[in-house]
């Protein structure tokens, strides 16, 4: 099936484009966790969203959810790690599984980690972002992962039954995973180096652990590791204002396109992009 | 007193400019109708607001009523025909009454009435908008009103009290001015005529009325007209991705800077607008 579009994000921008290309009559695959934006979730008090006055960022997120029931909205709950532009459609790689579709939405929001030292040159050669795609290629192997938030638990546990050895690091307090074979790092990974292949981490300290591997386990994928080619403007996907990027049939919105990350904003860019995107697929 | 800032407009956009502007401690004149967007008023179901799954148009302007209460937000519910930049601030003539703020917000909708042939020629040489300004000099005289809205009849019955003879077209159903002196006009005006100055109105089948004024009671005047030197993008305001106009410290947001006309993309122009101005206040 090739479907009408892919959204990438499950925050309030690609929420907002999904509601209105489903309104629109377009099929569709909706990326990104399930339990919703994180940064909203985290919010205590939402108080400048039209419509709704002060709202919590738990309560704002149930009302998507039961926005996101009532519209039959479908959300495939699989991390993309990689895009490839066909010419007429874009093929998304996400754990294992190829999607194929028309056009393409990234609402990724901001991705406060740029990616470790030595991360992007070594992708595809001992880094993965993958556990249940890369997993097995570290049987009784050693290595080391970078946990990026508690919904990534299950993937170390699962990578601690293929290695021999991993070496943790939980970017968030109350890290669950307890085994004989998963070692905490003492302090943050700052790099990850090797010359044809990954060779070993080095911590904030310039202390090294010999690895065969490094898993990094995120919310989301940098833009330009996503899709090669995208053009950005800093750290942010450079857009106009229908919302398109400079590759033809990739569009943006929310956090991702830059200042000011706030809910109004992304809201009204998922809208923005997910007509730009109809006109788009008329073409 | 001169605002921080001024915003026109009470629908979407204008309600989450002023929201932002007052949460960011700015001081702010916010001119628009006190029964907010007619537009929004008029919707049957919006399905498409993310955060508030199906809503009637009249329960989203209450929930928007409730949070400019909340919030303690004040509404001048006076139409602004006149801005004129300063270099430092904008003066903004609001009903015989003039207002000076830093900087400026235009967030006043589509304008589906183009104006009449001839308005702009003659405006200011007995083409008014703004009969508690200018009715005093139809004292005895014979003048066309063209009534946009239900919300201006007052105006009608004040022009009545000074004018000889009041032809009078309304743009609505259910017009209840009747006075002895007030003859309704059998069809649309189509072009004000004149010389120097207006000599007569004609209507959609050629008929010529002599008047020697017209007033049109609108609920927004266009934006060339508001303010001379906007850059137009076609019928809309041209602004980039902060929402700024080709004019340093004016500000445009909603419907009247393009395509689509939707909620959300009002909700989040109006917040990026607000963030603008805060920051060219700051410079």
């Amino acid at each position: 099936m090739i479907y009408d579009a892919a959204i990438i994000g499950t925050g309030p921008a690609g929420l907002s484009a999904a509601i209105n290309l489903k309104q629109l009559g377009k099929s569709l695959v909706w990326f990104g966790s399930a339990a919703f934006s994180d940064k909203v979730e985290k919010s205590e008090m939402i108080a400048n969203y039209p419509g709704i006055p002060y709202v919590t960022g738990p309560e704002l997120n149930a009302h998507f959810r039961s926005q996101v029931e009532k519209m039959e909205l479908c959300i495939t709950d699989k991390m993309v790690t990689n895009i490839m532009p066909m010419g007429k459609s874009f093929m998304l790689l996400a754990e294992n599984e190829m999607f194929e579709a028309k056009c393409l939405l990234l609402a990724t929001g901001v991705n406060a980690t740029k990616g470790f030292r030595g991360e992007l040159e070594l992708l595809g050669r001992g880094v993965s972002y993958c556990a249940t795609c890369d997993g097995f290629l570290y049987r009784g192997k050693t290595i080391a992962v970078y946990c990026g938030a508690k919904r990534f638990e299950h993937e170390v546990v699962y990578l601690a039954g293929m290695a021999d050895k991993v070496y943790l690091y939980p970017g968030y307090k109350d890290c669950a995973v307890e085994l004989p074979n998963v070692q905490r790092l003492p302090l943050p990974i700052r790099a990850v180096t090797g010359q044809d292949r990954v060779g070993s981490v080095v911590l904030s300290d310039g202390s090294e652990y010999a690895v065969e591997g490094l898993f990094c386990l995120r919310n989301a994928v940098a833009p330009a590791t996503l899709l090669s080619g995208i053009q950005l403007d800093g750290a942010h996907i450079l857009v106009d204002r229908q919302m398109r990027t400079n590759i033809p049939g990739c569009f943006a919105a929310g956090d991702c396109t830059g200042l000011p990350y706030q809910l109004a904003k992304a809201v009204g860019e998922g809208n923005v992009a997910a007509h730009s995107m109809v006109e788009y697929l008329a073409e």
